[in-house]
């Protein structure tokens, strides 16, 4: 039952959607919602593997599948994850209904209410929300441009270590910060990680939206770096490699694990989607999966490029932001008096908007920084938004 | 987390998931599943609807939605329900990721642990394994061949209830039974929840498929002859009268309730598959949905009636049956000294399978039954797999 932590959820979540409301006018220049551009969509792709598809592929694509599912795509899923240096051996995985459903998943096996799960700060409003709905008690632990802080962490085994029963880190272009984790921050956290018998989940959904390629050597998984034995969970999703109107993520990790997520998600929705399982197995064993994202990673890119500028035109003194080198979003971060809900009263009045940061925050107070995200925005609104924004900032009174 | 009912529910779980690996031997006569014929499916709908797609759909159906579900569904499935004599106003709609997560969303949002739950006995598995993962209390109320036992919930509510958090039914073409319940029986029933506060779930999948169009009167949903007072969850699924691999689903109900599953729904899957979504919404307003059951209830029907000529023609003394008028299945009951299990294993040798009784009862024991499936076994085979069970039965000893 939704109880205490969801009340507390359910309030801060109908503020942030009634600001999601506002945000989704469609005059209003938005930097609000994490999803792909829409001119960055594969339907010509997808209208190809359709019609490619054989008379047995068209029957299975309306049938029930496994729960844990589709034969097919796992095989080509675990040569896609193979090749990005991830060891399948001795793990186990499963397709999920998206990433959310694997992070719910894992969450509804291991959360009993009262847990402590140590999450970023800032963090994934939607892992939050989904702790919450278990009555967990969540650990923020501050994150610097290199990543996860390890005084931070250390301190929280220091003084909760026996009550921690999940870590959650998207360690590459993180949402909402944009912040990716340097080499040496992973091996330091791979240390601090070592023997610890809580589960680690490791929520990777963007890490094939680098914009250089030169910066392939950062978005190397920890699950392929770590000790086979480290329980870690390897989530990743679809959304933001072909299309999130399939809702397909994964799930790979310790078998003993996996196999009660999967359990659990035979009663929560019998199967994902067997049409989408059957076009994302086309998607990855036809090898379009490469030329799509070399199609769009330069787009998101040049996205990513006139924000920063915007930026570093319009923005006030005292206002500062991550510079991201992949992925959705810039985290910015205002002057510690100030408010982003006020930020955004005013920005919205002049139809720009963003995501408040308190709904990043797990415990959902601090509030002087907001998310903004550059994928979804028409290129030539950007440089517009992000002055209507500074400009809110300037009329911004502080608290 | 998953505790002790879990661990009851994953070793009943376990054993018939070995059943059904068994029965999905391709070479095995299986009445094990209860999924569409292969050669229902509506393929050629699906690929004609998808050509006609506008480019604009296109990029819907591969971006994120709403987690209410795709606005113009929720309108093509508003004007369907209404047509079925349903009265939406004052209720609150939402698509789901199948009927099964519909089940899971009211359960997650209302089940405290040891709350009482009460079904059929028998009921549907995948509905029992949802209550559990909820460490919900189960209590089965006996099923007779015009519905539930009306003095049985009565003993139920004079025992017990104000621990009762929610009645879980499927009145028509019932999974696993077949029964369908008299216009008398719905009317006491209704009576009896007069006033009641407890949530009722009236899940409704199998309604469109009766065998004979005269039987339309007995498919009337309790939702659409209730008092709008009662609090009635009515859930549908698109698996029966389009695919189960769309996985979709839908939840429709009080206006608070539903807004708190819609809540819970975010964090388990953000939003159903926007591509099945766009694809339901184009076969409802095209109005290809009556065409396509007006082609499949005879073919079902037909299936029912071999399967029932054979049950006659071969099943031994003392061995007895029901006799649906639509949906997929037919219940058998064995003498109360047998156990379908020493028959599922006499009859595999001979490759016929069937699901146990024990699957479907709450308590996990009952186990002198069994379930048959007609709907997705070839017609041709049914003969000879009903015999093969006869068959069995007859080599099976006594407890």
């Amino acid at each position: 039952m939704l109880d205490y932590s969801a009340s507390a959820q359910s309030m801060r979540s109908s503020e942030i959607r009634r600001l999601m409301k506002l945000a989704a006018d469609p005059s209003v220049i938005s930097f609000s919602g994490g999803m792909p551009g829409t001119a960055l969509l594969p339907v010509k792709i997808v209208d190809e593997l359709f019609g490619a598809l054989t008379s047995r592929e068209r029957e299975a694509a309306l049938q029930y599948g496994p729960t844990s599912g589709y034969p097919p795509l796992i095989e080509s899923l675990s040569a896609y994850l193979t090749s990005r240096g991830i060891s399948l051996s001795g793990q186990e995985l499963i397709i999920t209904s998206g990433g959310q459903q694997a992070i719910n998943l894992v969450s509804k096996v291991l959360i009993d209410p009262g847990d402590l799960v140590v999450t970023e700060n800032p963090s994934f409003i939607g892992a939050l929300a989904a702790f919450m709905s278990f009555q967990a008690h969540l650990v923020g632990v501050p994150l610097d441009e290199e990543g996860i802080s390890i005084p931070g962490l250390q301190k929280v085994f220091d003084e909760r270590l026996a009550q921690i029963k999940m870590l959650y880190l998207n360690p590459v272009f993180q949402n909402p910060s944009g912040v990716t984790y340097s080499e040496a921050r992973k091996k330091a956290l791979l240390e601090k990680l070592g023997g610890r018998a809580f589960c680690t989940i490791e929520d990777d959904p963007y890490s094939e939206l680098y914009f250089d390629d030169r910066d392939k050597p950062l978005v190397t998984p920890l699950k392929a770096m770590a000790s086979p034995e480290l329980p870690i969970c390897y989530i990743g999703s679809f959304a933001k490699i072909f299309g999130p109107g399939f809702r397909l993520g994964w799930l790979l990790g310790p078998q003993e694990l996996v196999d009660k997520c999967e359990l659990a998600k035979q009663s929560m929705d019998a199967c994902s989607s067997t049409l989408s399982q059957v076009l994302a197995h086309a998607y990855l064993s036809k090898g379009k999966l490469p030329g799509f994202l070399a199609s769009v990673r330069p787009v998101y890119g040049r996205k990513a490029g006139i924000m920063l500028k915007s930026l570093a035109d319009s923005m006030p003194e005292g206002v500062t932001w991550t510079q991201p080198r992949g992925g959705f979003y810039i985290w910015v971060t205002l002057p510690e008096s100030m408010d982003a809900t006020r930020v955004f009263n005013e920005a919205i009045k002049k139809q720009a908007a963003f995501v408040i940061g308190n709904a990043f925050d797990p415990y959902g107070v601090k509030n002087n920084c907001f998310r903004l995200s550059f994928a979804h925005t028409p290129e030539e609104k950007i440089e517009q938004g992000v002055k209507i924004i500074a400009e809110a900032i300037r009329n911004t009174p502080n608290r």
